[in-house]
């Protein structure tokens, strides 16, 4: 019977603890704070999949920390400055040491070659392992609903087309 | 002091499980599952209420799983394309096998007449009931705040006289 | 083992009450609630900054209730009507009977000179404490990113110059 209240209890933080995580990632990756990032939050072999529905590959998918820091630092830094970014509706699935989640996230931001605001919408589709006790990204899997300059809303064109004017 | 234990843990189960339920009603919506919807998160009785605040009721009042989908197939489908709808500022109250909650949504769509963007917000005003097992929606009560074409952004025009043109 | 947990219980139980004040925040400002919001959610004591980057003080500073409720009263239901605000990516800290969080915070709003649709967003980062069984702000300092006009977004000028047009 207490195993059965141990395990309820172990699940709520475990829920906690994956919310904190997702939390964590925005606070970083908005303030610039690429090492510490990919450190704290990412498992040695993480694996980054960014590409937007229309599917431009490289440099958007990234795996290990070399890799993922080059990402946030060379892509993400460069296309999106002074970025506001926030997630919602998580539905959070944990089995054991390993957990699998999808929310939304939506950002705002600055497209430095133009001075644009930038507005952008998406999904993550996460997948978590739990190492040394804190649980990490071990997937992070962003589709990309939309991400344009905010004149242009969220009609009309895709993420790369918008930013690099493609 | 077992049971006072397994009454804690139980009602953040159940705080969980809501905020689980307002989570998979978006993704569900936005992606148009519009049956899987119905049949899994609302009661069978389930009543929901769309009017804005100056009150065009039917078809904007529903209930019974048959109205609900018709509602959703029928006026949110055909207003809003592409929708991204998110929720917000979560307040609940669980009494045994029933709850309800208060929270802010926030949406961006597309307006398929005029290929406008649409912004939009508001709250709900949820009743819910535990069904076999599930937390599941009796009633959905949306109080939209604004919801018209970005670049009229949220001060003129509420809910259908922007998107109809009324 | 049965204080461990109570313990991890009590803990859960926190950071759920911590949520609902920061949501039943956002409600009683919109609503313009703000005798309620003093009352029920501030210690005595509590202390408010809502200075921008740019950092003109007074009355963005406020200590106390009366002080508090003279600020929203008398500044932000000047500055913002129609205002609909949201918190998200909270990151809970509970020591004991004191707390600490920090989170985003996003609002849209109608300026009331101007007319203009005005969009926010910014951080709080919060101390509470434990007064009588419940939750409350002891301090909540606001650094915001952006405030301004929907038509010139987020990029040109911050709060006060944009609002008041110095």
């Amino acid at each position: 019977m207490d195993d059965d209240i141990r395990r309820r209890l172990r699940l709520l933080e475990d829920r906690e603890q994956i919310r904190e995580l997702q939390a964590t990632y925005c606070f970083l990756v908005d303030d610039g704070r690429f090492d510490e990032l990919v450190a704290t939050c990412f498992t040695d072999d993480a694996r980054c999949d960014f590409r937007d529905s229309k599917g431009l590959i490289s440099p958007l998918v990234s795996t290990g920390h070399k890799e993922i820091l080059a990402f946030f630092t060379g892509v993400v830094a460069v296309l999106l400055h002074d970025m506001c970014h926030t997630v919602h509706n998580e539905r959070i699935a944990v089995e054991g040491d390993t957990a699998s989640a999808s929310c939304y996230f939506e950002l705002t931001a600055k497209h430095p070659a133009t001075g644009d605001c930038v507005v952008g919408a998406g999904r993550y589709e996460d997948r978590y392992r739990r190492v040394d006790g804190a649980w990490r990204f071990a997937e992070r899997n962003a589709r990309i609903l939309h991400m344009a300059p905010l004149a242009e809303g969220w009609v009309k064109r895709p993420l790369l087309r918008a930013l690099t004017g493609d």
